[in-house]
């Protein structure tokens, strides 16, 4: 019998507590022996629960047990999760999370604790929801250098993105729907509308890939805020459709570069028919080639399933099962990753489109904004592109790239 | 340093060779210790290899090298590739295998002598090449009971199949193109375009899912040789692309059916966009949902790629990295697995499509031929339907069903 505490009992961490007994057959069967949850952390109230007697208000209890080998942190955020996490790993303890922000910023250091006390840090809810994205990308392609992993990892974004597709929704109106069916949170979306969630995901996802920290702060992120009807409309125009990619390329010279931005995909494209709350990721390994991994991206009951067969691995004997999962730590960047690489382009300008250097096609007009195709140039020129408008009292109102196969 | 033997110089076995050399550091960065191929056993000569020093042609040389951890099987069949990973396991050898026809005949019982000898039994590459599929089943998904399995798993058939859509080829024109392409086996391509193939890895799959043996002689298994450029027509008329589809399902009274046929998929499904050699299998937990694992089905480096990740695996320390998967020996049924669930159906027909006891619904007609929907039938009135055509002095020439999401 396996004992296990939970930190934290939120949509994830009541979900952990849900799937342990409904598959507690199953679960016993393929871990060796049945998982139990002893204990639950959280600072609120639940005596009028039937579980009362598993709450706890002090880490305390869980550490100075020593039935408890794994803990499932399902807090949230920094400030509690880390200190207790910390704590966990430094008293013998496996933690698994779901805790994108926790791995995003911390993932090295915790990596290395848990390495130092030999046991296990594990966060496959992390990216993807339930869907198995980590798991595969250390262990099934260790054989593989990656190169290059381009994903739709925030659901709420891209459940807004296909009502504006396939219903013209605007931004606001999509946003509204996703707020009411509990997507979008209410008072303030920005964590996924200005693609800071997406953000996390592609450095855990970047670090894992390139070995060492990658923080979220050196990656450029855009959110969806900017996108208009038009802009829907004039991608569909060119067979594409609009979607929030986060991404992260190694160049043939070992040049990093990462982002989260609104791109153009082509109707041909692995990832244009994800729709919905749906996420997928592609990753490219050398000897491979291109592999999607495509699933529900959030959701209590999924996440949950990822966490506990973290649970279930963590459980077992040696921590050399996880020594593939790790990066190095690494310094923050005082500068933003740099992508120098040339795009097709997808730019909305106000104010004409005719006469600059770079030669702007245009692809739809409505409302004196114009929709326009570049083809082969890098976002330095864009740039310079966006002052020569300036100049000419015109405005970039929007510049997004098309994804690329290469 | 871990010393490992291959066992069958074919492709994927110098695959192996190559993948474990050419990334030689980031797999000994991954394993913890550098991988090295000391032995390689095959019949043949290769007296002119550069690796030549590395030929044996008796496994005793192997098993009486106590440096070697893990043994690689690519000879590929059952007839030496059986005895002789039985002896390795026996001597206390993991063996990583691509052999996806061993796997579906006798797996229950390499995975049981591997548990009695506490080795490991891996097989990540006999279904779908490189990508990871067998991983994240048995291990993210290890607290989700599997219901459903869906997919494109012969590479050969799909490209067959991407060219007779797109460009209209008729089955043996698309046959003739493979075979020249190297996809298909000039001599006896039966494999591939009968079904067999596809049927040994939903049986691998199927087996996985519900914990004991599938044998593929119980599997009902149809291939494509019998679809007309008529058929590829109508589906597209009603949106749908053909497949050949390895299928499993429990249903929700735990009956088990499987099949392999080819299969009308709504363009809106996932395995709808999945093209040329591609292969995709789509996976259904009870806590997760539908995931999807899409990459290149078949491939030297690809399929050696997740050989090797195998043999990563098998050199840690700790047989209990492995107690997920699994399944229990169970006997072979003197019948098919049945399939009682109601489907709509494609039917192709000569003679007439009017006046029988189930309405038909016709799609398009061409050359005395027509093809006509059915809905909500299942596969014994298709046969009744059959029966009484016959009596009627009509034919059904093929009934394809088409893919559900139920």
């Amino acid at each position: 019998m396996a004992k296990i505490a939970i930190l934290g009992f939120g949509t994830v961490g009541s979900g952990v507590l849900e799937v342990c007994r409904r598959n507690a057959a199953s679960i016993a069967r393929r871990a060796g022996e049945p998982v139990e949850v002893k204990y639950i952390l959280d600072v609120r109230d639940f005596s009028d629960s039937p579980d009362a007697a598993l709450f706890v208000k002090d880490l305390d209890t869980i550490l100075a047990d020593p039935e408890v080998r794994a803990v499932v942190e399902t807090i949230g955020g920094t400030k509690f999760a880390y200190p207790y996490v910390r704590r966990c790993l430094e008293s013998g303890c496996s933690v698994c999370t779901s805790n994108k922000e926790m791995v995003a910023t911390y993932g090295a250091e915790l990596l290395a604790l848990a390495k130092e006390h030999g046991v296990a840090f594990l966060f496959e809810a992390s990216v993807g929801g339930g869907t198995p994205i980590i798991t595969p990308m250390h262990q099934c392609l260790v054989a593989n250098h990656i190169s290059q992993i381009q994903g739709i990892v925030n659901g709420t974004t891209n459940f807004m993105l296909t009502k504006m597709k396939r219903e013209g929704m605007s931004f606001d109106e999509a946003l509204k729907l996703a707020q009411k069916l509990g997507y979008a949170e209410t008072r303030d979306p920005g964590d996924d509308v200005d693609g800071r969630d997406a953000c996390r995901k592609i450095a855990i996802l970047g670090s894992l890939a390139c070995g060492h920290h990658l923080y979220p702060d050196n990656i450029p992120t855009w959110g969806i805020r900017n996108l208009t009807p038009l802009d829907v409309k004039a991608a569909e125009m060119r067979d594409c459709v609009v979607k929030l990619i986060a991404w992260y390329r190694e160049s043939e010279d070992g040049t990093l570069s990462a982002g989260v931005e609104p791109m153009l995909v082509p109707g041909n494209n692995q990832l244009a028919g994800v729709d919905d709350v749906f996420n997928a990721v592609l990753v490219r390994g050398d000897m491979l080639g291109d592999v999607v991994f495509y699933g529900k991206g959030a959701g209590k009951l999924p996440t949950a399933s990822a966490v506990v067969a973290d649970v279930i691995d963590a459980l077992k004997e040696g921590s050399a099962v996880h020594n593939s999962l790790f990066w190095q730590p690494a310094e923050k960047l005082d500068h933003m990753l740099p992508d120098n690489a040339a795009y097709t382009w997808h730019l909305r300008v106000r104010g004409g489109a005719y006469g600059f250097k770079l030669p702007l096609e245009p692809v739809r007009s409505e409302n004196g904004e114009t929709v326009c195709r570049v083809d082969n140039a890098t976002p330095a020129q864009i740039r310079a592109l966006s002052d020569e408008m300036k100049a000419r009292g015109c405005k970039l109102l929007l510049a997004m790239k098309q994804l690329s196969d290469n």
